[in-house]
């Protein structure tokens, strides 16, 4: 073995003998089956000399497990968790443990990919059908989505589909002044690129239905403000326009319902229902609405179906409207959901049930009764006269005294720019001791117990209909129950923690138990997102940190952190680039260059930023066509604005002309946008903002570790040369001035999980990232060299080298036996595996990713398992079966399919369940035969089914 | 409803509306079936009205969980965490974070009960296997048990089995002075009892071997010397005597084997070994031994065997070696072991390997051969010469001052009485900087990196051969595959976290997340037993706190909380009446009697206390035979140490005359020893010292929520009424001149999860208790209603009543139709739960008891699961099958037989993988089939089996 190698390995002597799969041995033995001497010989090969970088990756060394946690713990300490009374979207929860331990910090839910594979999705996918039928419950709605990123991502998204919805042909949108500035922000934003006027004011009093196509109505107001909206709302309708609800969900559980009020949508976040604030997120947002509106709902929709056997199964509904068919003429381009978060407010809500809900919002409800009553016995102003659980104060004069005063109690309390009144919201973890503080803040506070106090909410809103009816919200309430329903649908999943997930483009990688300690500190997890700074010293060393790392790895010059998921990245990419051209007086600067190979969100996030979409070919070997790329830039050079490109491409090679296309991109006056979503890659071993690129988003939840979740939390920060810096994100709350507004609600994006990959990072040090980087290219060229005399990998560049995934063509397998990439993918179900990416970015392929986490074993499991699932359809070949007899057809295969008496295959039980190889006594067994998509969106049902139908109908 | 049971419903406001299962309805639901109005009624029928306790139990009110929480925490800071140089058989260690959150945070392996039922246990039984293994090979031994309780009780047993195992027929044991402390004082007080002398001293000096039947050698010795003891063991062995050694397993990685010695066994603590200090424990102790001594090895020990398929299975081997046959003969009354921590331990060796350890070793013994160097450069004397990780430092004078120095500087180092020296142990936590600040004690400290030392490992003891080469071993050092692995063996097994465990006697209640949380805080787990007191104030508040609650709870005046087992409790109870007769002058009283009905490790710990077991009768309603207790009390009045009797009996009835036993056996000069395996019955409804009893152990593992942990950890604290106060167990470090010496290594035993028991009584307040005693007795007594067509119920009080658990006389359907319990056990399993307690206390039947923390619906699913199998067993009545055509007899069904091409059972497949209503979509799948215990206790092999024969073999 060359010295090189033996080299880089020293990085195994630390914690990335841990992160890092196969054992110097199983790398040697790698090196050797491809043919090389060396990792320093094939990153030679498989990356073009004129971007590798010449220098090691200098971030200093790695620490060790004890060392990094150590370390976070005195970052951790440097924020302070005051008493929160803040409120603006953000509430104080009491997470129950057993939901935290047994989800939050279990593996088996937080490293599950997206179901885009039902089969063996069956738990979250069950978990998702209660977070819709909660929010359709209290919403009073008829269908939700499966969460969105944010309360105000998603009453932007809201407001897109009104546009779309509406009757009205307007061009402007109404926004009541009560909502959240931070959603009001946000929706300006994203209104702005679209041409969308937005008119914020009072809606009973500055709401003119005929001139817009849609308004959004908080409910309770961000003052805490309960207002009577029906009315508003029938002349919306009378107008054709479309009325959408923010609203508080533990509210609404006293309140009556958005849907019973006649909103057609309603919007808002689950973060108080057992997800801490995090200092802004991740948390579930949601988006209901009417059935009309159902085929225009942007994300992930959950929905029952059936399998093959006839059994009531769940899948993703509708698949068809995600933005990648809808590309170029996208209002959306929502790709990543919060699906953990998501899971953990839906089981919030079946722990609790109804009753639960309704006692701890009436027990909010009662405190700030009781809080009102006792500031009104000592003479104190309060405006809010309707409120759930938050008053706005008349302070005028006394205003800083009575925040100073809060602090030195420990409290913070909302403050308004106009600086003469304040805000308090209260929340479950309100305690008699901290109303009496309050009143204190206010002269001789009274005993909680002495006070009197009556409802406050409008009697004419009170809610009357029931809400989660359904069994499920009804028969966990003892913990013993909770904990093994939870049990129970993690056991039908399968996630990292059971088997390599080889997705291409995916990066299923190891997500550390080190890495996830923190996350549940108090220190990261009560803070609000708009605590004074001096409190969130830690947070900001973290950003501060992390920023300085990524900047090193990737070459850029400045980091936001803001976008909670990668095409929320892409999005404020591109609005930087809008801006930066705008500020040179080259605001007509509108194309943007997209190679056919594209994720995609690249052009519906270009649609969402006014840019106009121009496709540039592939040649065959999949890269990007730059004789077609620079015809278009020279036709476009007046007026273009960027490119985007995948590095390495979608194709999972090194393309050799990267710099060439950066320069030419260039030179005709546009900005290289480079999808970072392959920076696993890259890092330690190339530079895209030293060979060319402008702008990154990097996915976190891929190549920096964040666990994926089960479809989110996501995070997709973005990185940008020096030019672009004063372009990224700006904030309301914390740089007003900023000449691009915010993409998210809170202004550091989903602050709490970043701290995974800042330990991923100290982890590993420089070295162990680029061994991790070395060792992912090696496997994935491993795989594309074992795997070929079965499966053709379909793109190489000129040494025969992929980078670290490979597509394998397995069209000719339709072709030639009727065997589909779908049947294959089902079919590793049964020896054990998640399928890799099917069809993307080559309908009828599949991309295998293995990332560097995966050992030598469990990827030479898998080869094996391609190999014998080819031996499989070379029986077709021979005749032993036709593709319909082949126990690819019937797969996966289920125990179910084994309890059946007659057994009329052509293959026996054994060979069906148990094919070439695979484990028996751990084997992972589907809960569902393969499911029926398309019967599912004929009949399209997306909460609960009823209990009595559903498990108990196999096999009789 | 009556009133009184709306008013006990109450608690179901707070956290035990978590902890019991039965909801409001299913309460009143239940309370109708068994035809009471109120649970007040139900009591007064199932409990004696001569000891039922008129007033509340008065423990304050309920805390909220997260109130508890909040409590606890500043409990824990009251705790400070030191450098511990301290030593003395506990180290620092790392827990890795990967099975710090997947195993001990994870209750599919802390809630799992003891492996008697092999088929759902196979996970943990590898586990175990795997902490073998790596103990034989630590050691050089051939066979190695599943754990034992401490280093010091380890000691304690490999001296009764040098006892039993000897040639010579001495009562001398010989004992290493350079045996820990509190090794030596706990041999001392079990060998008081069995008579035989300790003779302490140097063994090269002091040990005459034709004098003794044994003798135990530390190695490294206490004061970090080792010693080559090969001539010495000859020795022994010369003169028909055993050699003991007592041994580090890090140091082994280094060191030639103890059985490379010569050694016959070897004990020591794994604790080391990835398990935190805990003040004390738990920890797993181990015993390895050779060959010729395997059938007199105490403890468990798992196994390998076959099942009905002849595939490879693990099973608790050579059961019958257990107490609860030896009874009155006994040596041992080792019942439980330290699951949970073993498997903690064993996968510490898994996933570090023998590379991994030796390095760790390595890395221990450089930092110990630096320190030795600067203090030699700085002049000072060490007196250790040849070492590992500990250093004896002659300070002479200084001591005190070095002593103060190093507690300013963080750290604490041993003392010893003499004053004059002080020792200094290192461990996989120690850093440079930690060696620089020990030089600094001594005057100006060198750099670390300029200090130059040598290995001072003796050149003939330094280790040769090879250890934990089993794969097992050897493939799982990634984090991704450790993760792996610890899924897949969690995944086949069945524990709380899936479905009832209706075990009587065991008490298989929920383990709350909010009662656990805190075991992992480091302020709890980071201590050293022996830190100096002012920095574990937490730990005292807590040990008092939870001494009140108890005291409360059971009328005694004072606990200890050293017993780490039930069984450990019994002994120490029994010497503190041992210790007040002979204080008064009555230490011939050594009779003790004891029903037939006692629980095995009764008669057990009464002969290792010295006393002499005499039988009493059972009547023919299973009540102890009161007319046969008198005679023999008053025949042995002048000789009457005390009755043992368990309450309410073993027999699962509160018996009626109870105070009147207890009234005989007093009047006869008795004690009463009131066996506390049942007080779920009775907490917050009876009182034991109110009603007569002079001490009892709880098991704070069943009663009081510490998890059962696969077998262990088991806590066993006792209560005694004031006149037994002053006799409760010593501690050489602690109380030297208590008149009773110490049972348990350390001196409050399993201080770390005491918080667990405390946190349970905190939350659930006296009422909440109560209610839950409630509770449980209605289960039982609902259960035995719905059976009562199906099984009898054994015994009942004269109003037809069970206290919290009923045993089912299922003796009649072995007589009539040839099905065994075991038969109706394995089925249990196709029906999804785990068997109940078998044929204890009576041969041939089930006793179940179901806590309150079942809910009713698991309830009904359980009984609806045993008359469906009463009415399989009909069918062999009405002629459809015969016994062994039934599924009874084939069950478990397993995968592997429904993959069999050819069914030739007289029933479907359905039927005997889903009987009547069982769970499909969820069920759970026994790994293997019936196992065959007979086989492997004829074949025995206790260490990791070969890979390629397992797990393959099924169904070619």
């Amino acid at each position: 073995m060359a010295q090189d190698t033996t080299q880089a390995l020293k990085a195994l002597d630390s914690f990335a003998k841990r992160h890092i799969g196969p054992t110097r041995t199983g790398i040697e033995e790698m090196l050797q089956a491809i043919g090389v001497e060396s990792l320093d010989e094939l990153i030679a090969q498989a990356v073009p000399s004129s971007i590798l970088h010449p220098e090691p990756l200098d971030i200093g060394p790695a620490l060790t497990e004890p060392e990094t946690l150590a370390y976070l713990r005195t970052v951790a300490a440097k924020n302070k968790v005051m008493t929160s009374l803040i409120g603006q979207g953000y509430y104080g929860t009491l997470v129950p443990g057993v939901i935290q331990r047994n989800i939050l910090e279990n593996p088996a839910w937080y490293t599950a990919y997206t179901p885009y594979q039902p089969e063996i999705s069956q738990g979250r996918l069950e978990a998702l059908i209660n977070f819709q039928t909660m929010v359709c419950d209290l919403t009073g709605l008829d269908i939700a989505n499966a969460s969105l990123l944010d309360e105000a991502t998603a009453a932007a998204e809201a407001m897109a589909m009104a546009q779309r919805g509406s009757k009205s042909k307007k061009t402007a949108f109404f926004v009541d002044k009560n909502c959240h500035p931070q959603t009001i922000a946000v929706m300006q934003t994203r209104s702005k690129p679209f041409g969308w006027t937005l008119v914020i004011g009072d809606p009973e009093l500055d709401l003119e239905p005929t001139e817009v196509f849609g308004a959004i109505l908080q409910y309770p107001g961000t003052g805490g403000q309960i207002v009577d909206y029906r009315k508003v709302i029938a002349a919306l309708h009378a107008a054709g326009a479309v009325a959408v609800m923010a609203a508080d969900p533990l509210a609404l559980t006293l309140l009556t319902s958005p849907g019973e009020l006649g909103a057609d949508m309603a919007i808002g976040s689950t973060q108080r229902f057992g997800v801490p604030m995090g200092y802004g997120g991740p948390h579930a947002a949601f988006l209901a609405t009417r059935d009309d509106f159902k085929r225009s709902l942007p994300g992930r929709l959950v929905g029952v179906s059936i399998d093959a056997r006839g059994n009531q199964a769940y899948r993703l509904a509708l698949q068809t409207r995600e933005q990648h068919i809808r590309r170029e003429k996208a209002t959306s381009n929502i790709c990543t959901a919060q699906v953990l978060l998501a899971v953990m407010a839906g089981m919030y809500a079946v722990y609790h049930g109804p009753e639960g809900l309704k006692g701890i919002a009436a027990q909010v409800h009662g405190v700030t009764a009781k809080l009102a009553a006792g500031l009104a016995s000592l003479g104190v102003a309060v405006e809010t006269t309707a409120f759930f659980d938050t008053l706005t104060i008349k302070t005028g004069a006394r205003t800083a005294d009575i925040v100073a005063a809060a602090l030195a109690a420990g409290m913070n309390v909302r403050q308004y720019p106009s600086g003469d009144k304040i805000g308090i919201s209260l929340d479950e973890t309100t305690t008699p001791a901290i109303v009496e503080a309050i009143w204190a803040l206010f002269g001789a506070a009274p005993k909680y117990a002495d006070v009197v106090a009556t409802e406050a909410l409008p009697a004419n809103l009170k809610r009357t209909s029931k809400f989660l009816t359904h069994p499920v919200f009804n028969q966990y309430h003892s913990e013993t129950e909770m904990l093994r329903y939870m049990r129970r649908l993690a056991d039908r999943d399968l996630a990292l923690d059971r088997a390599m997930i080889p997705l291409g483009s995916c990066t299923m990688k190891l997500n550390a138990t080190t890495e996830m300690i923190p996350v549940t500190w108090p220190e990261f997890g009560n803070l609000h997102p708009f605590a004074p700074a001096d409190q969130a010293a830690g947070y900001a060393e973290l950003a501060a940190a992390l920023e300085k790392q990524l900047c090193a790895i990737t070459g850029y010059d400045a980091f936001s952190f803001q976008p909670n998921s990668g095409a929320q990245g892409e999005y404020a990419g591109l609005l930087a680039i809008n801006a930066y051209h705008e500020s040179r007086g080259e605001g007509h600067r509108k194309i943007c260059l997209i190679p056919a190979s594209a994720h995609g969100t690249n052009p519906a996030s270009a649609q969402m930023a006014s840019m106009e979409v121009v496709g540039v070919k592939c040649d065959e070997r999949g890269n990007v066509d730059v004789e077609d790329l620079r015809e278009k830039a020279k036709h476009y050079a007046d007026i273009l604005a960027a490119v985007m490109i995948t590095y390495p491409s979608t194709h999972g090679v090194f393309e050799e002309r990267v710099r060439e296309i950066c320069e030419i991109v260039h030179e005709c006056g546009g900005q290289v946008y480079l999808d970072g979503a392959n920076l696993n890659a890259q890092v330690g071993v190339v530079y895209p903002g030293k060979f060319g690129a402008d702008v990154s988003h990097l996915n976190l939840h891929k190549t920096f570790c964040i666990p994926h979740g089960g479809g989110g939390p996501g995070v997709g920060p973005i990185g940008v040369r020096a030019h672009l810096a004063p372009y990224l994100p700006g904030h309301p709350q914390t740089s007003p001035n900023s000449p691009v507004g915010p993409v998210s609600a809170a202004p550091i994006g989903s602050a709490s999980i970043l701290v995974i990959s800042w330990a991923y990072i100290l982890l590993m040090g420089g070295e162990g990232l680029t061994l991790a980087t070395q060792t992912a290219i090696l496997s994935a060229n491993y795989i594309a060299k074992r795997l070929e005399g079965h499966y053709p990998t379909l793109y190489k560049n000129e040494h025969g080298r992929v980078a670290h995934e490979c597509i394998l063509d397995t069209r000719p397998l339709k072709a030639s036996f009727g065997v589909s990439v779908d049947d294959l993918a089902k079919r590793l179900i049964d020896y054990g595996f998640h399928a890799p990416t099917m069809s993307f970015p080559v309908a009828g392929t599949l991309m295998v990713e293995p990332t560097e986490s995966e050992s030598k074993a469990e990827i030479d499991r898998f080869c094996d398992a391609m190999i014998a699932m080819r031996d499989e359809i070379r029986q077709i070949e021979s005749g032993r079966w036709t593709a319909d007899e082949s126990p690819l057809h019937f797969a996966p295969h289920t125990i179910p399919d084994l309890v059946d008496e007659v057994w009329d295959r052509v293959y026996t039980r054994a060979e069906g369940c148990y094919p070439a190889n695979t484990r028996r006594m751990d084997k992972y067994w589907a809960p569902v035969n393969r499911i029926d998509n398309a019967y599912g969106d004929r009949n399209l049902f997306c909460s609960c089914p009823p209990t009595a139908e559903y498990c108990e109908v196999i096999s009789e």
